[in-house]
């Protein structure tokens, strides 16, 4: 009898059971067209002869498993799962788990968890961060759902996950909060992508930077408050030779999706969540994809004559935008779950998320501490901005950023991620915004009604009447 | 028996029927609670004893139509407009036709359409702008669907619509596109006044100017290429006296909405079409609601002391600037109808959908004759920037425009709307991004692949060893 079993053996699913396997566990796996059953079976001989066992049949493998079974799925989102737990469910009983480690758009989760416990089936849905190399070596994990069920799948879990201050795992919350977290993570994974993106065209075009300083710019950067994964393997991208030049030149400018980045930006509109910095991201993808379209445009719209000019503060500048930039993303993505977990009843811990991301994922970052402290410090605390050291962080790091912005502009670079962070910033600490103005124009073409400043209750104006008054 | 007949009778749907009754059209009116039936016939009376009959009961109202029945719902979208169909379609005949009037979801529509022409009924879902003014003198209206249908009642519609070189009412498309095209109308018109508040915001705090030469200042922008509902507005706005002050200081400055400005975000994010400027006056509008945290993040988060500066070009950089975004607007807006036009194959004529904008609807403006002849002159048209007459003014105005965000940047005023556009700009005219190197990143982290500039195919490279190549 194996103590876990898994479904769905792509790259992904093969490299989690192995990784399961290779932490002791006895796993049973199955998979639809049994030949990635054998490259499985192939595999775990070659790395270290681990205990996985191999069905052609979903029958057998599901006879194979201690009860209450604890099954993990790694199979595309959507309808391949809904066609999997359909031929799971008939040969399940009361009491075993179903875990999804896909990234399933959180109402989907909710759905088939509901269907699940109709027949006493507990029901998972677990984010999993990392890629092929987290799900081999150490990921990290968003399991939300039934907390009975994660207690059945913790012991497994906290060794399989990446470690870094204890396991990258922990009980994220009822329903599809796992889900939800672990879209929000993408949502911000595309924030980072972006703003390092902006401070690599800004370091080039404004800054003449060639790879190779680029590089040794990234690599110290990754030795100071910026230090992440992102970071470094941004480093590292800038070395890589190609022929007699460097890859990154020869690589097209044209930015693939999947749907989390997407969904992030509809679930904070849906959620009356300002999050500017992960819509510009994702704006960011979607103008790289028009890629013909721009190669038109770039005859027809001129623009200012970028030159690099010689500033010894230029990449110190970039490093303060680029950081003051993430604290707003960040806070954007906190803000989301937040609201979420508020609509929803979840009661997430946004500090123990923050924790979870340290290790595993795309995004883990030494600046995770610093919003677990936040968190901790405060749970309630309303945003990432007023923490009072990122608050002082971002009073120090303003000017630069504030200059880089408006290099930027002026050298027709576009920075959506930055500026639409900054403006974030500054509507965020202005207590009195211009939005009078839009209540008055509302209340003049549609009777909305306004409130005032100097009495409670809600007016309207004759603005005919007094249109004419002066 | 009554040419037409008219369900839902709120201030919107009175106003309607009293515009077509006094267009010379005879129409029953019926609504759920009947003292809105009494009051819309004292109505009738008093602005002219117009020929309205009124029903308290659904039977007798609709026994009083001409066949083919044409009814119009001015319902509340969702649920209620469900429970008015299922009322009527007992009541109906094969060959009837009814028109909702109402900001419904655009598959709303289309779900009920089907529905409707399972029993031979015809279904319009029509997109109706304008607000109650607009409604009781000329609206501007979008109707989708049975095109049948549209030619049963484009005899009323027309004389109904604003008249602007013609009436504001044309035949949009099929299924849910009238729905649609007045859902990003809102979304335009959300863009329209964001910006609008921010020239306002620039202009008082770094310009120092007073209500009374903000006032003059819009109005005289109204009497060029501004030329517009929302600026002639504005102009008003500032006039309008309260005591001893002006009531726009006294309006407190949170923003309410409706979902239709947040459905055009969704969607541009499902359509894959960037669209900046609209989703930073959405979260424009989210930050304005956030009326308590900010209030408090001005008392933490510090900025630069904004000053007012004697500048003589100012205002006209700040209408320069106010264009050019309104111009990207625009774009996103028209690209965003296209895209679903492409999905749906609804054949849209976004030259047509300007025209009919140009009267009776909130975002009406002399610009919406321009946005017709581009795309007259190219149905094609990939967006309104690479126009030869729009690059041409967006050219002349961009270094205004280049001003006026970085003067904003450096004085901490946020301009969400104006530099999202230009970053929207500046991304769209460059041939190349800075997205090869998020492509290698992901190829990197994930093994997405990439492409090359030099060669077709997909790549992958193996990034671990050559990391280490120098």
């Amino acid at each position: 009898m194996s103590e876990i079993g898994l479904v769905g053996l792509a790259v992904m699913g093969q490299n989690l059971a192995l990784n399961i396997a290779e932490k002791g566990f006895s796993i049973s796996v199955w998979n639809r067209t049994a030949q990635r059953v054998r490259d499985t079976l192939a595999r775990a001989q070659a790395e270290g002869d681990l205990p996985v066992t191999g069905f052609e049949d979903l029958a057998g493998f599901v006879a194979s498993l201690e009860r209450p079974r604890r099954i993990i799925l790694l199979v595309k989102a959507g309808a391949p799962v809904d066609a999997t737990i359909e031929a799971l469910f008939p040969l399940l009983e009361p009491g075993d788990v179903l875990i999804d480690g896909g990234n399933e758009w959180f109402p989907n989760t909710e759905r088939r968890a509901k269907k699940a416990e109709e027949m006493g089936i507990r029901y998972i849905g677990m984010g999993v961060s990392g890629g092929e190399e987290g799900a081999r070596h150490g990921p990290s994990m968003m399991p939300g759902g039934s907390r009975d069920a994660y207690e059945l799948i913790a012991p497994v879990l906290e060794k399989v996950a990446a470690q870094v201050g204890g396991p990258c795992v922990t009980y994220i919350g009822p329903g599809g909060s796992g889900n939800y977290v672990k879209m929000v993570h993408n949502g911000i994974e595309y924030g980072d992508m972006q703003l390092i993106a902006e401070a690599y065209d800004v370091l080039r075009i404004a800054g003449g930077l060639s790879n190779d300083r680029l590089a040794e710019v990234f690599a110290d950067w990754n030795a100071g408050e910026l230090e992440s994964f992102l970071i470094e393997i941004t480093a590292r991208i800038f070395r890589k030779r190609d022929g007699d030049g460097y890859l990154v030149d020869a690589i097209l400018d044209k930015t693939g999706m999947k749907g989390t980045g997407r969904w992030t930006v509809q679930e904070a509109a849906e959620k009356s969540v300002p999050a500017a910095t992960i819509a510009a991201a994702l704006d960011g993808r979607y103008l790289s994809g028009l890629k013909n379209e721009r190669v038109r445009a770039s005859r027809i719209l001129t623009g200012p004559q970028a030159s690099a000019a010689a500033d010894p503060d230029l990449v110190d500048d970039v490093r303060n935008a680029l950081y003051a930039a993430k604290i707003c993303s960040y806070a954007q993505g906190m803000n989301l779950i937040r609201a979420a977990s508020d609509e929803y009843g979840w009661n997430l811990e946004l500090g123990s998320i923050a924790r979870i991301w340290k290790g595993g994922c795309i995004i883990r970052a030494a600046f995770l501490d610093r919003i677990k402290d936040a968190f901790d410090a405060d749970p309630k605390l309303k945003s990432l901005l007023v923490d009072p050291g990122f608050a002082a962080e971002l009073s120090a790091r303003q000017a630069s950023w504030r200059k880089i912005v408006g290099l930027a502009v002026s050298n027709g670079i576009a920075v959506p991620g930055l500026s639409g962070s900054l403006a974030y910033f500054d509507a965020y600490r202005r207590e009195r915004l211009p939005a009078n103005l839009l209540q008055a124009q509302r209340d003049l073409f549609g009777a909305h009604t306004f409130e005032r400043v100097d009495r409670q209750g809600s007016f309207h104006a004759d603005w005919d009447e007094l249109a004419d008054g002066v």
